[in-house]
């Protein structure tokens, strides 16, 4: 049987790394990477900053595949992501049919948390349905870039025995969810919550979180809103690229 | 000066701690614990266990507080949440007046991650907001239980580009949030989930999660309720005590 472990590695701080993370890493023969055509320069530092400390001293292979294009400009978002999926899942079965042996352990460092918008286990749940492959799956919990905000900024996510949402800058730009105050959002290219300055909320802003680049702000959504969208604009031309998450939280009447 | 870190433990496996938590506990000289009147002897070994392995072989301090009693039978909940968590500032004010000194960092650990229904935050925030003691606050993000949830089912928590609710069993019990297809619910001592079985829906529960009385239970809510309801009260009945949290998962159509 081969063993395919999905490790969460955290959200930009390599001590992020949990201790059972450590000892994944270091039981590991190959580890799969799903490179894009523009690499993240910084995210691929992390990544091996990661192995040369906690993966040992020994030997284990990297082996990298190219991470398919996504159509982007599709308005059938879920389709396309859908597709997109499928396309990685071949991409994957083929590196682990040629790199892995049995009785082998194979490796995806996950960013983040594996539960939170991130595909890599429906990838392994669909090349195990198509049955060419069997492994078993091991998942190892990750800090979330959702904790991290929440840590950076000192806030809980939660209001007294209130429930949060945790959603898309997709979502969020069509409307504040129902009935609830305290709202996480991810993967927003569109500064969705500048749409949102008539709420008497205040905004927990962080990008880059944990990593040297971090940005913090904080404050009334209607006050501070131009300014994270000026920040964020100027990182993400100084950087090239930007990873955000924020937390609004409406204030209870 | 003083430093007060909130140090996010994990939820039930000690290899849940991150690096960056191993760094921040060898750094603290007192570790303040609130116990309940009824301790359950497992969390409190879980806590010695971590300080063994991961605060050093050095001196350090661990100072008890004697946690105020909750008034349960309120109906008002966030009141009495709310008070309870004075009377909690009131104790911890205390011990950090009287424990820690200027330049010293003190020290709390927290089941999980600090942001997710803990209520540290907010009483440090309230001892500040009294003015009679000032210290700087760090916290070190941890392994939620809603994270090891999911690694342990070997399921994300959302689906593509859709939201996640995290709320509480005593708001499930009223009823299913609004437009969310997939909720985490926590905090349940009344097994919320066993009013939807109605709902074209999936469950993932865990109980003990890290923990070596791990139970794990999961399929179609109509199906599998009953055997969760029973094997809670068994396990429950047999220990004294129960933590569990699921994930509700409706079935898109
Ligand atoms: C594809 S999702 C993956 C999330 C990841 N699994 C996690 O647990 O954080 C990517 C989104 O996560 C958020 N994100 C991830 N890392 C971040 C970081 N270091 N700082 C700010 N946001 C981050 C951003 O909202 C980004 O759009
Ligand atoms: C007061 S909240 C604290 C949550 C914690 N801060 C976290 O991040 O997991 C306690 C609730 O967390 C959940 N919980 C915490 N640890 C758990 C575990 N090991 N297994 C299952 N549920 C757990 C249960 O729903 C419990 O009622």
């Amino acid at each position: 049987m081969m063993q395919l472990k999905v490790i969460g590695v955290g959200a930009g701080d390599p001590d992020h790394v949990t201790m059972q993370a450590v000892k994944a890493l270091t039981a590991v023969d190959v580890f799969f990477v799903l490179d894009k055509g523009e690499v993240k320069q910084e995210l691929v530092d992390l990544r091996e900053e990661i192995l040369r400390r906690h993966a040992g001293d020994r030997e284990y292979r990297v082996v990298f595949g190219r991470d398919p294009e996504r159509d982007r400009g599709s308005d059938a978002y879920v389709e396309s992501v859908d597709d997109w999926r499928r396309r990685r899942a071949d991409v994957c079965a083929d590196l682990i049919a040629k790199e892995l042996e049995d009785g082998q352990t194979g490796a995806f460092l996950v960013w983040g948390d594996p539960s939170l918008y991130d595909s890599t286990l429906a990838i392994l749940d669909d090349i195990l349905a198509r049955g060419e492959l069997t492994f078993e799956i091991e998942v190892i919990p990750g800090i979330s870039s959702v904790s991290a905000l929440a840590a950076r900024h000192r806030v809980g996510l939660n209001q007294v025995g209130k429930p949060i949402e945790i959603t898309t800058g997709r979502r969020l730009a069509k409307s504040w969810p129902d009935d609830v105050a305290d709202v996480v959002v991810m993967l927003d290219a569109q500064t969705a919550f500048s749409r949102h300055t008539d709420q008497d909320a205040d905004i927990y802003w962080g990008a880059y979180l944990g990593t040297p680049d971090e940005i913090l702000i904080a404050g009334p959504l209607s006050e501070v809103s131009e300014q994270i969208v000026e920040a964020r604009a100027e990182a993400r031309r100084r950087k090239g690229w930007i990873m955000d998450t924020y937390l609004l939280r409406r204030r209870s009447k």
